[in-house]
């Protein structure tokens, strides 16, 4: 959202599960990310209100929508996939694939991995089937509802577990959201030790 | 959200489990609520997508702050609400105590109980913390951060587990709430074979 925006950040990396003072101070909840504010000293927490904060601080280009109805198709959207897609996959991938390897906590459960694999192809499905209808998710210009589905995309993408020609229409839609100027450096980050399949960063798949 | 902006509703309670196809054609990720806008015929789901569409279709009296950072601090405490005292508290407590209860699965684990007990002291320590220092949770306004709030505290308090000498701030702040006209109503649902305490539904407790 930055990147689209045009707006300039020094990312700093917070292990905020080591619970630092200072860290806890700026965000009582704990959690990542946190955004300061260089002009202001304005400190923000939560995904959610940082980029309602940003869309309304910088409203160039409006990536909650142009109208009402629209900003509440997006909102939907950003909820289905920060909300239903990172219960019923991102969040049960992420703690048996990378987790309990990191944490050394044994094998990760074939059951889970299986019913977010399940779980997966409905959401595959129901990408293709926005994507087949409208030129972005929720509308025809680009928004957070993508940047916000790409993110989770490219998470499940990083540990090889979608199937692209099973999903022409959704692939379509991916290859122009990894395309843009603000997506391709996250493309670019790596967990160390865990090297992602060769297509993930080519934006031609 | 809907009563202290006035606007009429006409509330339908909906079996969202029984995955009824009409209701899934209304919002297929099947889970309430969902708004049905009478004139426009516009349906809308996700309760923070209706929430940024009431606040800004409705726009008196504000509850969504005034200025972009009171903003960013209302949705801040409205995401500590509904998610992380949400996770920590209320979806322990209710599904303890309510769901096992009535889908017949068993004793209520008392692990699971204790840590959502040991979970609410801090919340309770936080809601006293900004009590304290603001006239409303985000600021010297009641906003969507108020209501978020007294919603979750009034599920943990039907259940009996507000131990309220104890905090006499947040007290003082939920008598507030409670007391408004649009928060009344609330206190009179109730559900089947479960009864509150007695100070539940009482403004003067």
């Amino acid at each position: 959202m930055l990147g689209e925006k045009g707006i300039e950040v020094n990312l700093k990396s917070e292990l905020y599960w080591e619970r630092r003072e200072e860290f806890l101070r700026l965000n009582p909840a704990g959690d990542v990310p946190v955004l300061v504010e260089k002009e202001s000293g304005a400190v923000m927490a939560d995904a959610t209100a940082i980029a309602e904060y940003l869309d309304e601080s910088h409203p160039e280009p409006p990536l909650m929508g142009a109208t009402l109805l629209e900003g509440a198709e997006i909102r939907r959207l950003v909820a289905w996939f920060d909300k239903k897609f990172e219960k019923e996959v991102t969040s049960l991938l992420t703690s048996e694939k990378v987790m309990k390897r990191f944490l050394k906590m044994g094998e990760p459960s074939s059951k889970n991995i299986r019913c977010a694999l399940q779980n997966l192809k409905s959401h595959m499905a129901y990408i293709s089937y926005l994507a087949e209808r409208r030129n972005y998710l929720a509308g025809n210009r680009i928004s957070l509802a993508d940047l916000t589905a790409a993110a989770h995309i490219s998470v499940v993408d990083y540990l090889g577990d979608i199937n692209w020609e099973q999903w022409p229409e959704a692939k379509n839609w991916y290859v122009r959201v990894k395309s843009r100027p603000s997506f391709r450096p996250l493309l670019a980050d790596r967990i160390g030790g865990l090297t992602p399949p060769l297509h993930y960063s080519k934006l031609d798949f």
